[in-house]
């Protein structure tokens, strides 16, 4: 039986979600939670990797439960959460059907960006926001996050990974670029059927260099859909991890 | 100069404000911060001790700066800042005058303790939140919050702290105890001239069991205000620190 997760975790303590020969990933943690539980290594397959510090309300997942082990679904995400640490929750435990694949069937992403602009980052923000005591321009946020929306090559956008060829596509679609007011500063809301690495991080950047006045939307928006031959002109402004969550991943109906 | 300052802290990292010999609490982080700004041991007096795990938005404390140390008010929060942890934060420092004292000029003191009662408490509320995954009924909740205000003694909710004499009074006035909806759960607060050691803990647990259908409100009522000479029923019910909030520190407003 083919079962999905729901994941959220606190990116702080976490080398990020991809399994390493260091461990302490969140992928480490979720393997090592299902041998606990199936006595037999369980190979578990995210929607995707965040990075070190990386927050998530809704990572997804999928394994295979070993055919032996005749366990409701249900029961799954308690046995799971009494095995896990408190700052990684399975949230939500599904029976999916056989194709379901958390990377390959997603159809999108949502991530949300946090920024604090109060003059002191509170103690229980600490990691989990960008901390900019300054004010930022609502109106110039709103255009250069504008600008981002549709269709476009973000090749600009992403750092290297070391996988790419030179086949890779940097094609992606932003259906969402919008801010929204936080009691304690900004929230940058992207949704997209796909996005780059670090891409986020280097939207969320560059749209707050245009805020704080320090760069010209119109400069920032030709790096977009660039010709292919010509030199690259790359993005250099990356916002850290903290205040990053992968919010949601979107699956078409009959796999939800 | 006497130096009022208002501290924010995340109570999960550290052992409470108490400055002890094993290190790593809040006072204890101050000292060093101040030992390394002055260059010689000052003195901080806090508003009060909070409990290992408990967080604080709006502790107090005061201390007076060096003569030797001709240093602008303002200047003393962003150099203590930068001596400490992020989880702890001065959010505010001001000049008080000489006979404003953090803990004998205070007229009362603020607190708020977290519910969440979803079906699981998720990472980014491990440690900041009491998690009772299961309904409240909040008249029950609303009764018995109400029957705690008022003058009383509260011998009954006060774990005994090993400083007490026969003439320790446990006489305290709430002027405020009621329930808030919050989106994934309950946040009682309690405003009052003073609370005993523990008590904001013990009137949370007494108002949970309550809530939980598990106490009649008569029963945990009855234990305020007992007889003295009579044996001391006891209130039994204690909520971990982890929910608990010192939100503020309240003054006369000449001192404020």
């Amino acid at each position: 039986m083919r079962l999905k997760l729901t994941i959220a975790y606190d990116g702080r303590p976490y080398h990020g979600w991809q399994s390493q020969p260091g461990g302490n990933t969140v992928q480490d943690h979720l393997h090592q939670a299902l041998l606990a539980i199936a006595k037999q290594p369980v190979p578990i397959q995210g929607s995707g990797r965040t990075d070190t510090g990386v927050h998530a309300l809704g990572q997804t997942a999928h394994f295979d439960a070993p055919p032996a082990l005749t366990m409701n679904p249900c029961n799954w995400m308690p046995a799971l959460n009494t095995k896990l640490p408190a700052t990684i929750r399975v949230m939500r435990c599904e029976e999916a059907p056989p194709e379901f694949h958390a990377r390959f069937s997603a159809t999108g992403k949502t991530y949300h960006y946090d920024i604090c602009t109060e003059p002191v980052l509170p103690p229980l923000r600490a990691g989990l926001a960008w901390h900019l005591p300054q004010a930022l321009d609502p109106a110039a946020l709103t255009e250069i996050l504008a600008r981002f929306c549709g269709p476009h090559d973000f090749h600009a956008f992403a750092a290297y990974r070391g996988n790419e060829t030179p086949d890779t596509s940097h094609h992606r679609t932003i259906l969402r670029a919008d801010a929204t007011a936080l009691t304690d500063g900004w929230r940058l809301t992207f949704s997209g059927d796909g996005f780059l690495y670090k891409m986020v991080r280097m939207l969320t950047g560059a749209a707050v260099k245009v805020a704080q006045g320090r760069a010209y939307p119109d400069d920032l928006a030709a790096l977009l859909d660039q010709s292919p031959g010509l030199p690259l002109g790359k993005c250099n402004h990356c916002a850290p991890a903290d205040g990053l969550y992968l919010q949601q991943v979107h699956y078409p109906a009959n796999l939800r």
